[in-house]
């Protein structure tokens, strides 16, 4: 089993991430040049990701809308001739056609509300979005990255709001910022510094760019998320405005903020070892992987028997858990395969814990005897959950 | 308020469908032709909709991932030469790229797997998709209905399994045609008639295509999702095959079934009344929206905290519910809105209400005294998800 060794992450930290997104499975990459498809481990890592956020937006009065996949190429333009820095090419066009087709606040389309309907109708987040070449992928990795840090085309949620003063657009961009962050840590456990990015880093056309940066394993920063507070640039340039108090129409002041799948990325980066992935428990998409181990078919009937009152046991106190059934792999290969693909808990079977009422567990961010325990399955949810 | 008032549908069931489309704030149209912007709360229904299919196909092992919205154009004419009636042109091209830009199952992408990993990776749903012009767009309905209906780019979910056996691939396509009926009668309360369609209407490339039929409130069918048995014909064009037992390689049986943003075209054309829209309760994105009535400052105040109080058990018990805390608009105004909007229960909240410790409620399905009550505040959360 020699060959399905990663290359240690000292020795080649660029490879060792290469090769552990293709064999945790979580993307392979697609036959257009830049472009990957996002295996089903990795699609359910994204969807728990995109949940935690989209709860958090909810919480602070945001809805989600949805919009086409194609604008009229004169926005483009317009968008070039009035945002300094800005320049559009075919493939940036084929691109931002895609940022925009779920994205919401593309401002035309403020176009019939005459008020500042604050964080009720303007402010969106998509559920997921497609492909755009933002501030985000000139990020400080100066390495050969490719999926989920440099593909041309990403997933992400994509925010806008539209205010009345400067000051509550600003107060919306940190208070993104912050949510940004507390998902980062509380979330990803992801460690990250929130800040104010320099003028040469802002995004064009934004007043303030802020974002989260995170350390990762090479010793490299991330920028893992970014606020932007837009002032009245955009809404100038698309006529964004709103009828005020004494009926006067007033410019509107923008904001806008996005993650995207980079964030995958940061968490491979931050938490993985050289024997694979590790996941953080609250977005790993198996929290638990009970493993059966026997000989004979007896035994076998007993180990499973037992791995599936486990398996009820935990959906029952809302763990995600999988029973490996797979034939034909020893327990030995697939432990090795769950370490690879970083499943938090390891829980091991076989027919002498069964006598016993007990099971074996192994934490994946502490490999080897200090992060294995025998535990009676009278403890067993809770030691789950918060071990 | 009679200019806001909806064509009858007895008069103009097309001109009825179109307006409740705007009016309800389910959709509005994009500055290009056949594209439409789905609004927060078109969106909101959406992802009820999503929610409750996802649960259903999660729970029959079914996984999620995503595609690229790139292919190759080699893989189009491919497709062309093997699959007969197939015919693109660049605007079914660019379709079909998005329509891959979270569909699995481009068959070239089950390349890697060498056994049929039967509805444990190849079997996959994306979250939503993008745009195709399916057979579903060919449907009974002859009128100029447009958004959610004829648009060029639409939203699905589209799930592809791949199986070793016909009778496999049979079974598999009659159990999400029994998923697609069972959503449709018992969370969109949407009566279907499902069955196997005609060969002339028959997906071109399936051995066997089955959908749900729905019958419209202008006495008009909509096909509102297909389930289809795609034989061996996309496995031997792109040459899908897996290793079995003996070691040779065989070409796989394949599925793959869809249900659109066209279902909530369904559900407008099946529930509505000339008041506007009518929402089932399990979907509806608010199940229950608060009215407060009061005239002077003082009414206002208690009115406003019983109204909060009554969300917070609502929420508790996990009921949707909204407070309509809109200034400036009398109640009258906010009961037509709410009913164009198709919110299935109304409350309605007075100071003589607060007083005697009741509430008013009324269902949007029995408009008038029919469907209006008084009741007490103890028994609310019962009454509210079951009357």
């Amino acid at each position: 089993m020699a060959d399905l060794k990663l290359p240690s992450r000292s020795e080649d930290f660029s490879e060792w991430y290469n090769q552990l997104v293709l064999r945790a499975e979580l993307a392979i990459y697609a036959p257009v040049r830049g472009c990957m498809i996002v295996r089903p481990y990795g699609w359910a890592l994204w969807e728990n990701i995109t949940a935690q956020l989209d709860r958090r937006f909810k919480a602070t009065g945001h809805v989600n809308a949805a919009f086409p996949l194609l604008i009229p190429q004169s926005f483009i333009s317009k968008e070039q001739s009035h945002v300094a820095g800005f320049r559009p090419s075919w493939p940036c066009y084929a691109r931002r056609r895609r940022k925009t087709g779920r994205a919401v606040g593309h401002p035309p389309d403020f176009g019939d509300d005459h008020r500042p309907r604050l964080r009720e109708m303007d402010s969106v987040v998509p559920r997921s979005a497609g492909a755009d070449q933002s501030v985000e992928q000139r990020g400080a990795v100066g390495t050969a990255h490719e999926a989920f840090l440099r593909t041309l085309e990403f997933y992400w949620q994509e925010g806008h709001t539209a205010h009345a003063t400067y000051e509550e657009a600003e107060a919306e961009t940190r208070l993104m910022l912050d949510i940004y962050t507390d998902f980062a840590m509380n979330e990803a456990a992801v460690p990250v510094i929130p800040g104010r990015k320099s003028s040469s880093e802002r995004f064009a056309g934004a007043d303030a760019t802020y974002s989260i940066e995170a350390m990762m394993g090479d010793g490299k920063a991330l920028q893992a998320g970014t606020s932007h507070n837009l002032g009245q640039n955009f809404a100038k340039a698309f006529e964004i405005r709103y009828l005020d108090q004494a009926g006067a129409l007033q410019h509107c002041w923008t904001t806008s903020w996005g993650l995207s799948t980079r964030f995958i990325g940061a968490i491979i980066m931050v938490h993985g070892d050289d024997q694979g992935l590790i996941l953080p428990p609250r977005l790993a998409p198996h929290q638990v992987v009970i493993v059966p181990i026997f000989k004979t078919d007896e035994e076998k009937a007993l180990v499973f028997e037992a791995a599936k009152k486990i398996r009820e046991q935990l959906v029952k106190a809302e763990i995600r858990v999988k029973v490996d059934e797979r034939e034909g792999q020893s327990p030995g290969f697939k432990f090795n395969d769950w370490e690879m693909r970083g499943v938090p808990l390891r829980m091991e079977i076989g027919p002498k814990d069964v006598a016993k009422g007990s099971v074996v567990l192994a934490r994946r961010d502490r490999p080897g005897k200090e992060g294995k325990n025998f535990v009676s399955r009278t403890v067993l949810p809770g030691r789950c959950s918060n071990c």
